[in-house]
């Protein structure tokens, strides 16, 4: 688990590439809770998810060899790879599943990495990748299980803190856990987590339940962001000694948030990007009383008409 | 022209309908410009644009009468009266013309408030609009020509120069001059107001040439936000007094800058909220050595799937 101090480091390591993404306060009025709510914008990160923090954190943190870089992705964290090498101009090899969309396909492609597409879900380009590295040499930037990506990731809440500093629940979505897991690092015990997941990738939610992490089904309309096959074991062990809360949701939900977040606030995010604000507009999170709950909006790699669906 | 005062006064008055909408810092080597680029994102203001900082100062100034407020507008005023004079409880009614899109319509009606689609552009619907307050005594609000309205407007000013205290240029897009107008009396002779039309609307341009408001052609992509007839008595008065830069833009730099807000930020605008950024990106306005340039997003109504077209 990264210390707040590794956490500052990556803060410091990444500034130069990565932008301080803004919060926006919304009144009880227009969301029917007791106390404002605090969105980060974090869709508005370079590349369109925070999925950089880490890759860059990784990438800095190590001596990147001749080979470059690989990752596996449901799309944006290989985004977020292909641009990190582009910019810090070493190799990057990028594996996607099918279910990745034309969207993030296309930016992969644009950075100048070799994207190779193969295999049904996250889980077959993992596998795909990692046996890729073994055979180059190359550095494997993990998804989320790695901790220089959690120390990365957890950067988000030191900024979120920084401005909002009351906050007592923060919701974020997960798939593997490494925005959990980083963010949970970063709190500990000064706020709440609230761990978002689709029931159609309950990864940490059953690894929860099972007392370890579990191969899951992962499917819905967040699967190409959130439908890792199994929670990371960083963030496993995180969620079992800092608690946190796991919500659990339909896609209709993702659906309702994604058209609440263009309709009232002209914000256009992904399915996964809208999860986490799903579990407090739909009620699924049931805020405990004089809760002030944060949210995390945290990725756009999407046909922008889609929000309208 | 108001006072800082006024417009202090406006912020508290409207305080409890509006957002404080963000800023973003984009670095140089994003942009090409020599210092960062400081971007106000107004467009996730209440309703998708400034408008109802104006709307509310001039309804919350005034004592509505029971026929309640009528405006004019291409169709982002009209929203934001609408939505104002819902929040307030009383009547309106809004007169657009026939280019009013879509997506503006079905947001007025959407509140309740009466519609009339009529006439080509924005001026006969002031005309028709001005008729009917005389008929029924309700309480005019003008899209850009009132005292109030800049007083609301430059609280936008207000807000930007707290987030972004050293901005020596500052861009806005002008229809009648309202935005420009109110954030000119706010700014005063800290920052150059940076003053941006589209070639086919040019009312500000044309009435700087000619040392008085004329009435001009209006059309191109966004002539449903920036499509006034003339420059507005009060912003014509402003400029003349304390300068600012004319800068016209073809609307392909217009198109460009929205699917740059799309391509690098996730933000969506209408062509009327990319135009001031795009009059920075196209270099049309060409900064100064060792300016620091700010740029208002103001306004995102639009088929979100418009941005990537
Ligand atoms: C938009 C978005 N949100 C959330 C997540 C989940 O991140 P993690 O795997 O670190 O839990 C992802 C992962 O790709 C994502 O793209
Ligand atoms: C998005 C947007 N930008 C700019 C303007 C121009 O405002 P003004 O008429 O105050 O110059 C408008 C007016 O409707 C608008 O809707």
């Amino acid at each position: 688990m990264p210390t707040q101090d590794d956490i500052r480091a990556a803060a410091e390591r990444i500034a130069p590439h990565i932008r301080r993404t803004p919060v926006i306060t919304i009144p009880p009025s227009e969301t029917g809770l007791e106390n404002p709510l605090v969105l980060k914008l974090e869709q508005l990160q370079v590349t369109g998810s925070f999925k950089p923090r880490g890759a860059f954190n990784r990438m800095l943190s190590a001596k990147v060899p001749p080979a470059g870089v690989v990752a596996a992705s449901g799309g944006n964290h290989g985004l977020a790879v292909a641009h990190a090498a582009k910019v810090l101009k070493v190799r990057a090899e990028i594996f996607v599943p099918e279910i990745t969309p034309e969207a993030k396909r296309a930016r992969i492609a644009a950075t100048g990495a070799t994207l190779t597409v193969g295999g049904a879900a996250y889980d077959e380009a993992r596998r795909a990748s990692e046996a890729r590295a073994a055979e180059t040499g190359a550095l494997l930037v993990h998804a989320y299980d790695q901790e220089e990506v959690l120390a990365g990731q957890g950067t988000v809440a030191m900024e979120f803190e920084a401005d909002a500093p009351d906050l007592t629940h923060v919701a974020v979505a997960a798939g593997g856990g490494g925005l959990y897991g980083g963010m949970a690092s970063w709190y500990r015990d000064r706020a709440t987590l609230v761990i978002v997941e689709p029931e159609e990738c309950p990864t940490l939610f059953l690894a929860g339940m099972m007392k370890q992490p579990v191969d899951v089904p992962s499917g819905g309309i967040a699967a190409d962001s959130l439908g890792a096959k199994r929670a990371g074991a960083l963030a496993f062990a995180i969620m079992m000694d800092h608690g946190g809360r796991c919500v659990m949701l339909q896609d209709d939900a993702i659906r309702d948030a994604q058209r609440w977040l263009w309709n009232r606030l002209r914000v256009v995010a992904e399915p996964g990007g809208a999860t986490a604000l799903a579990a407090v507009l739909s009620g699924s999170f049931a805020a405990p009383k004089g809760a002030r709950i944060g949210v995390v909006v945290c990725g756009a790699n999407c046909d922008p008409g889609s929000v309208t669906a």
